[in-house]
């Protein structure tokens, strides 16, 4: 097991942080299969299924153009009394399909339904991959029943289902945390896939998360709506919004504590613990970006309010010269404040210290908007780690705020010159 | 001379377009010289003078990090009665410079002033290259000395100003109109330099444009800041809004046309001739974007209005992964739906038609949101152009907007992982 305090997992107090997946909350189960969507000698469907009905909530992109997945999963989340099972496929995105692809959703679905003995809206569906193809309907089909025989609780099957959902993604993306709540450990597990096409508005991509507390729909999305301002909503690899992003939590309530239905503290350490899941995939996803060779991490501090902290984070952590020069391991700090300047939001660039920090240390850059006088190899040492922090104090207040990234790399081009290949 | 019409130069009638600079019209002089502020072996200095005063317009960076020319230049522009010269250097923007940056422009002023006899305050500076260095200030008065007393009329010297000022420019951006205004002749001339850091808005880099009409102030400011919305506003290359971004348009009446000052038929001429050049200079400041093998032009007809149509250009024109897609000739067209879908703008993704265009010919690659089965041979032989169009019917309304960019190549990674060494 990898040191998770080392990847920059912060470590809370009374929490179990370990390397789960969506089969470590209790009653929940996942099955994947080589169903030949795309790709050749890999699995590339997924199913998870929870053995008791789930609350559901989901967040969705705000791409108007909208995959087909993500309006049944709205239909499903917004409308359905409970969800049992999610059926994820990669390789063909069914975004921009028409007709076709929304009624192989309902097609996907009514297959699950009949394998796992369900109600047809109680299926969630999810797919990743080339926009504007069709998916092979018969062999999503085949595919669903093939794993609706398998479905298994180990962290195995779980780790499995992780690998099948991924695309240009180099690593699995995984992770639990069991935390305890009316005396009664509750388990919040989680994976997600993503490297390109990635600048959430509203969520990124596919992330699957389950749990087994209990607690209130309305409380299960609040939680989550909050949360992925902080986390999802914060990360970026190329500035693209994607037709397909989407985050789903289900909750079976299994663990058996004591109902989460006031904002109480119960409420308060839930939300801490699926902030921490998120916060973990999130950074893997943006380490993991498409050609990425490090992890880009953005601290705005001492803003006037969150809303300037987000808007100068994210300018910096999508700007494409920033990138290509942390790529380069240049301490190019004028891009980074020229990405500050262009951002919309007020400040005063002559009051700016930035700072630049890594393993390997933590050196001032700037102060009050000019050049300290820095030595340029130890700030190229610092650049040359995988996980880079750039932070900039800009004096004006107490609030803060992160946003993820990566490094712009010639990987990055040759991955997106010629994808669909 | 190069055919400038297959260059995508639309040829208006009585108007003679010609491979011209910034001396071409009557009165304006030029100068460039090696004054050794970074590049060896190269001029990287030039100078514009007119032998009668100037009325002045500018239009400069949105960007809140302002550079220090550009302070300056604001200040001559909208304070002084006249300007008669304009100091540029390549190699150090003089931007996050601070009270010493602002000083260093005072003194190059100063130094032009002396040597060409002319208030200080007639004096406009430009800067370009690297953000944070101080001016080596010596070099620069000394080369300012050593070009005016070689300022020449000619063609050649016009040129050799516009190589003088490029950085990653692979090729001198220039051109010149003639137009009968009044009865009588009236010429602009125009250079620039640009090729990273390009997301105008308000206008990118820098462009000096010469004119002998006669016209006032406020008009000739008008007819800049309301043409540079269709021109420059509509150029990225990399999504970064440079903090040095400059247009200066210089008139000095030496035509002896009629005074343009009103809105009428010759200030229509004026500035239909001030759109050819300034379209000519985006188009290769696009072009020539750091790193491109192609001109990536997005046009987007059939709009509700204006406003609708730019924000769907520029959100395609500026995707990371479309860019990278059109470097690898592929017609990935659900990037383009997708970049349309998170602009923001709100329009019917089943109701597009897409096309893609160059000299190869024209093909439909969607309709109604669909793809129409086209031949991906033929797509692929479209897109391998160094010219490329992609053209969105959306079918709300009359009203349109183009924009330019360029495809996302190694070589862009390449020449910004390492711009400063």
């Amino acid at each position: 097991m990898p040191n998770l305090e080392k990847e920059g997992f912060e470590m809370m107090k009374d929490m179990k942080i370990f390397e789960g997946s969506v089969t470590s909350a209790k009653g929940f189960m996942a099955a994947s299969c080589a169903a030949g969507i795309k790709y050749k000698d890999r699995t590339d469907m997924a199913m998870i299924f929870s053995e008791a009905p789930c609350t559901a909530a989901g967040t969705f992109t705000k791409n108007i153009v909208k995959a087909a997945p993500v309006k049944w999963d709205q239909d499903v989340v917004y409308e359905s009394p409970s969800a049992s099972a999610v059926v994820i496929n990669a390789g063909i995105a069914n975004a921009c399909t028409g007709a076709e692809g929304l009624k192989n959703c309902k097609m996907t679905a009514s297959a699950a339904a009949k394998a796992l003995n369900i109600e047809e809206n109680a299926v969630l569906v999810a797919s990743t991959g080339v926009i504007g193809m069709q998916l092979p309907i018969d062999r999503i089909e085949a595919g669903t029943k093939v794993m609706a025989g398998q479905l298994c609780g180990s962290e195995e099957a779980g780790l499995n289902a992780a690998k099948a959902i991924m695309t240009t993604d180099t690593i699995p993306k995984h992770i639990a945390v069991t935390v305890e709540i009316g005396g009664v450990p509750v388990t919040i597990g989680g994976m997600c896939k993503g490297s390109g096409m990635i600048h959430p508005n509203m969520c990124t991509m596919l992330c699957f998360i389950t749990t087994d507390a209990a607690i209130t729909k309305e409380l299960l999305q609040q939680a989550l709506s909050e949360d992925i301002e902080d986390t999802f909503n914060m990360v970026s690899v190329d500035g693209d919004t994607s037709t397909n992003d989407t985050v789903l939590l289900l909750a079976n309530g299994l663990a058996k504590n004591p109902v989460i239905d006031q904002k109480d503290e119960n409420y308060e350490l839930f939300k801490a613990a699926l902030h921490q899941v998120n916060t973990y995939l999130c950074r893997k996803i943006a380490g993991d970006g498409e050609g990425a060779t490090a992890l880009f991490e953005v601290k705005i501090v001492g803003a006037a309010d969150k809303q300037q902290a987000v808007t100068l984070a994210k300018s910096v952590v999508t700007s494409s010269l920033t990138k290509a020069a942390i790529f380069g391991h240049d301490a190019n700090w004028g891009r980074i404040l020229c990405a500050m300047g262009y951002s919309g939001a007020e400040f005063d660039p002559e009051k700016v210290d930035l700072y630049f920090e890594s393993a390997a240390g933590k050196i001032k850059i700037i102060e009050d908007g000019v050049a300290t006088g820095y030595s340029e190899d130890e700030a190229t040492k610092i650049l040359s780690e995988n996980e880079v922090t750039a932070i900039a104090d800009i004096k004006m207040g107490d609030a803060a705020a992160t946003a993820w990234g990566c490094d712009l790399t010639y990987d990055y081009v040759k991955i997106n010159a010629d994808y669909r290949s």
